[in-house]
C-alpha cells in the first residue's frame, strides 16, 4: 500500500483532529503517502484533495472540529456519485481509505467498498457514543464533560433560586451523554430513550425531592427521550405542579466543540493508528474500536446495525445517589 | 452602627458570594455584627435570618450562585409587607442594610428606605451590566467569558460544517454581553437593542461573508434585540438564503453560573467593602460602583432610572475586524 | 450492619468527595447510619467524628479536595494507637469502615482489620493510578486533564519561542500521569520509571526534532523517572546542546485540585456504592475497583503489594505519533 | 501609507494574536498592505517576512502564543543590525511598523525609529502589566485568571490537609499579577515588590491565621518580591514554625499560555485598531493604550521609563478580607 486517503464525515466531534493526526503520522511512519479529502463524500466527488504531511497535522491534537471539514452529501446514496468518487480516488492513486465518523459515514464507506473494492477502515467519531464495537467513541468523553460543566453552572443558579431545571443534552437516539453527564452532575432524574419513563414518574420524583427538602432539582433529558423533549416535559410538570419555578435549558451545539479531553485524544490516536495498521495488515470493511482497553475491529455491518446497549444499572445508581 | 444585614435578590450572578464575603468581613473588621437574610425580600418578611461569621464566608469567593439564595417576591410592592420586613429587621437589631442585586432589588431597597428610614447601600450584582453608576456590574465579566467559551465551541462546529449560527445571549434590555462576547468571539455580526438593525442588513452581511469566502458565520443576538429573537431572525435568513446551513443556539442559563472570574471577584470585593464603609460614613440610598477604577456612590434614583449607554463605537470595530 | 464510618486519608484526589457522597447515600439507602472521620487515622484516634446525612453531602460531587480532610499520621504504625482508634469506633457503635485513599491508607486499614476484626473496604483514591485491582483510581483522569491543560498552555509559549520544555508531572513511582498527559499533549518525548531511558536517548530525540524542523519540543518527565528530575535532565540536555532555549516547568500541586471530571465522578460514585454494598454482603479486607467496566474486589494484600503494569506499548505510540 | 509591517517580540502573551488580527484587518480596511515579521527583530534582520491577508488571521483571535513567533535578539542593540533590519523593511516597501511587546520591544523600536525615521507604534503585549500608559496590558487578565485557577486548585489540597502554601507567580519586577490573583484567590497574604515586607510579618500573619483557626493558608509571592523567592521565604517560615506543613508551588510558564480572556481579546483588538489608525494619522514613537476605557497614545519614552504604580490600597483590602 503506497497511498491512502483520510476524511471526516457526519457531525463533527472533538478528537477527530487527533485521529486525523494519528492516521497521517502512522502512514508516514510506515512509508505510506496520505491525502486528506475535504468535506467528506462531497469532497471525494469534487476531488477536493489535499496532500497531508507531518506538518499538516502539527498542533491540531487539541483542536475541536475537523480541519478536513465535514458536509452532508445525501446524493452519495446514488451509485453514479460513488463511481465518480471512486474514479477520483483512483486517479489520485489512492489504495485505501480511512473514514472517521458515525453510522452514516460507515454506510457510505461500506457501499463504496462493496461496489468498487477499495479497502476501507472506519474510526468511530461521534459524540453520541452510539456505535457498536467500541466502549467509547471519539468525542463522547469531551461532550459529557462539556454537558457536565453546563449542568454544574446551572446547578449554581438552580440552587440559588430553588428552581427545577430540565436540561436537554445531545445523543440522537441514545442516552449515553444524558446518563453520564446526569450522574456526574448529581441530577435528581435522568430521562433516556433506553429506559421507559412517564410524566407521572417525573412528577412523582419532583414531589419526592420537595419532601426531602431538596428544593432545587435537575432533570437531564436525552435528545431522543421518547416521552418528549425537555420543553414538553417541563410544560407537563408545570401543569401538575404550578407552584414550582421551572426552567428549561437546551445545551445545543456547544456539546460538539471545544478542546478534546485527554481520554478522547488518546482514544482517537489509538484508533487512528489501529486503522492504518489494519489497512496494512489487509483488513477492510471494519471499524477500529477499543473494547476493554484492547484494539478491536468490528465489521461495518455490526457497527452500523447492532444496537449498543446502555447499562441500565446506571439508573439504579441515580436512585441510590439521591437517597 | 452595631449590626447590619446583607442579602442578595433578583437573578443570581457569579461574584455575589465574593461580595457577601467582603461585606461580612469588612463589618467584622470594623467591629460590626452581620446577619444574612436568606432569599432576599421574601426572607426579610419571613425573618429568615442567619448570623454571619468570618467562617460563614470561608471558601465562597470562588463559588457561583449565592449562598444567601435569592427569590422573587412581588408582594414587596405592598407597604404592608415592607412594614413586616422592617419590623423583623428592627427586632433583630439591624441598623443598616446591604442589598446585592439589580434594578428591582434597588427599587425595593429604596422604598424600604423611604418608608422607614433604614440606611441602605446597594451593590450592583447582575450579569447584564445594565446599571448606571458603575463601569461593570458583578457577574458581567464572568458571563461574557462563559458566553465566549460557548461561542468558541460553536465556532469549531460552524467552521467544520461551513455553517451559519445565530447565538442568543442574555442581557435583558441591554446589549453589553452580546457586544463583548461577540467581539471577543470574532462574530461576523452582532445584534443589540441599542443599535438599529434590520433583517435586510443581517442578510446583506451574510452575503458579504459568502463572497469573502468566509463560509462559516456567527451572528450574536442579544436577548433584547428589537427585530426578534435568534430563532425568528434565523428563520428570516433561511427564507432569504435557503441554501445556507443555518442553526440557532440559545445559550440560556449557563451564563448565570460558574466560578467568578478574577475581575468579578475583585470588583465584588471592592464594592462590598465600599458598601459597608459607606454605611459607616453615614451614606444611604446609594449604590456603590467602580468608575474609572475609583469607588463611587450613585443614588438609587440614578442607578435605577438612568440608562447606561452602550459604546456604539464598538459596532464600528465589528465591521473593521471582519475586513 | 447498623452503622459505618467513612474517611479519607493520604494525598487528596479530585473525586474523593464524590466517593464520600456515594458512601453516605448508599448507606442511607440501605438504612445504615454513617459517620465521617475527619483527618483520617488521626481523627480516628482523636474521635473526631461527624454524623453524615444526605444533606451533609449535597453539592459536593463537583468539589475538589475532601470535606472530611486528610492528614499524615505515622504513629498509626504502633498498635497502641490503632487500639485507641478501634476503641473510639466501637464506642461510637461503628460496625464497618470505608477507607478512601491509596497504598498507605490500605496498609493502615489492613492492620486495623487484622488486629481487631472490624470489617473494612477500601476505595482507590489517588491521582497516581498506581493501585493494582482497578483500571483507574479516583482522581487520575482529572489529574491527567489538569496536566494536559498545563501542557497545552506551555505548548503555546514553546511554539512561539521555538523552545524546549521539560515538564515534570506527578505520579510517585508510576508513570501513568506522565504517559497519558504526554500522549494527549503531543509530547515529543515521555520519560517514565517503567521504561529504561538515558540522557543520550533524550538528546538523540531532541536532535531528531531539530532535524525535522520541529523547533519546539516538549518532554514530559514523570516524578519518579529514574535518570533524575526534570531540572537535572534539562541541565544535561543544555550541556549537550547549549544553543537550545531550554526551560523547566514543574506542574506541582495544581494536579491534586480542581473539580473532578465526569469520569472521576462516576468512577468514585460506583466505587463508593460498591464498597458499602460489599460491606453489607459480608466482604472485608478488600478494595473495590472497576476492571473492564465491571465492579471487582481485590484483597488489600494484592492492592498494596502487586505492581500495576504500565502499558509499554504506549511508548511505541509516542514514536509513531511524532513521525 | 501603502504598506506596514507587524511583529511580536519579547515574552509571548495571550491576546497577541488578537492584536495581530486587528492590525491586519484594520490595515486591509483602510486599503493598506500588511506583512508579518516572524520572530521579532531577528526576523527583521533575516528578512523573514510573510504577507498577511484577512485569511492569515482567521480563527486566531482565541489562540494563545503568537503566530508570528517571538525571539530574543540582543544584537539589536548594535546599530549595524538595526541598519540591516531597516534596509530589509525598505526593500519590502514598508512605510510603518506596529510593534507588539513590552519594554524591550519598545526600546528596540524607539532606536530604529530614531536612527532611521520609520514611523512606529507599539501595542503593550505582556502579561506583567508593567507598562506606563495603559490600565491593562494585553495578556494580563488571562494570566491573572490562569494564576487564579491554579490558586483555586491549590486551595482544594491546602484545605484538605490544613497546609500552608507559598505560591510564586510571574510579573517580573511588578506585583500586578500577584496582587490581583491573590485577592481573587482569597490569599491570606500577598508579597509584592512595591510594598515593603519582612519575614517577620509573614510569620506574624501565619500565626494570626493559626489563632483564627484558619489552618490552611496561602501566600502569593510575586516573582520580583524583594525578600526572596517563594522557596526562600517558605524555608524561613519553616524554620520559625517547624510544625506547619508548608509547601511551595511555582506556577511557571503556564501563566503565559492559554486562550485569551474576553477582556484581553477586546483590549488587544482595540489597541491594534488604534495602532494602525494612529500610524495613518501621522503618529509615531508612541504606544497605544487604554486608560479609563479611552484610547490613548503614550510616548515610548514614558512607556519605557515611567513606573506604573501598583495601587497599594489593595493591600489594605487583603487585611480587611481576612478578618
Amino acid at each position: 500500500m503506497k497511498k491512502i486517503a483520510v476524511f471526516t464525515s457526519g457531525g463533527d466531534a472533538p478528537g477527530m483532529n487527533a485521529c486525523v493526526r494519528a492516521v497521517v503520522r502512522t502512514a508516514i511512519y510506515h512509508g505510506i503517502e496520505v491525502i486528506g479529502v475535504r468535506r467528506g463524500y462531497k469532497g471525494m466527488v469534487d476531488a477536493d484533495f489535499v496532500p497531508m504531511t507531518s506538518h499538516s497535522v502539527s498542533n491540531i491534537i487539541g483542536q475541536g472540529g475537523t480541519i478536513l471539514k465535514s458536509a452532508r452529501f445525501d446524493e452519495f446514496r446514488d451509485i453514479e456519485w460513488r463511481k465518480k468518487a471512486y474514479d477520483n480516488l483512483i486517479a489520485e492513486g489512492v489504495e485505501g481509505l480511512i473514514a472517521i465518523g458515525g453510522n452514516g459515514t460507515f454506510t457510505g464507506a461500506k457501499l463504496l467498498m462493496e461496489n468498487f473494492g477499495i479497502p476501507t477502515i472506519g474510526c468511530p467519531g461521534t459524540i453520541d457514543n452510539d456505535l457498536f464495537g467500541t466502549d467509547y467513541t471519539i468525542g463522547f468523553d469531551t461532550a459529557v464533560n462539556t454537558a457536565l460543566d453546563a449542568i454544574d453552572k446551572i446547578r449554581d443558579t438552580a440552587a440559588s433560586h430553588d428552581r427545577v431545571f430540565f436540561v436537554e443534552v445531545m445523543g440522537r437516539d441514545a442516552g449515553f451523554i444524558a446518563m453520564q453527564s446526569g450522574i456526574a452532575g448529581g441530577a435528581e432524574d435522568i430521562l433516556v430513550p433506553e429506559i421507559p419513563d412517564s410524566i407521572d414518574e417525573v412528577i412523582e420524583n419532583l414531589k419526592k425531592g420537595g419532601e426531602n427538602e431538596k428544593p432545587s432539582h435537575i432533570v437531564v433529558v436525552a435528545e431522543g427521550e421518547e416521552i418528549g423533549n425537555a420543553t414538553f416535559i417541563a410544560q407537563k410538570a408545570k401543569e401538575a405542579m404550578p407552584n414550582l419555578d421551572i426552567r428549561v435549558s437546551n445545551l445545543g451545539h456547544i456539546q460538539r466543540g471545544g478542546a478534546p479531553s485527554a481520554l478522547d485524544r488518546i482514544l482517537a490516536s489509538r484508533m487512528g493508528i489501529a486503522a492504518v495498521e489494519g489497512l496494512i495488515a489487509g483488513k477492510s470493511n471494519v471499524m477500529s474500536g477499543i473494547i476493554n482497553d484492547q484494539v478491536t475491529y468490528t465489521s461495518f455491518d455490526d457497527a452500523i446495525n447492532k444496537k449498543k446497549p446502555l447499562d441500565v444499572e446506571l439508573n439504579k445508581m441515580v436512585e441510590i445517589l439521591n437517597s
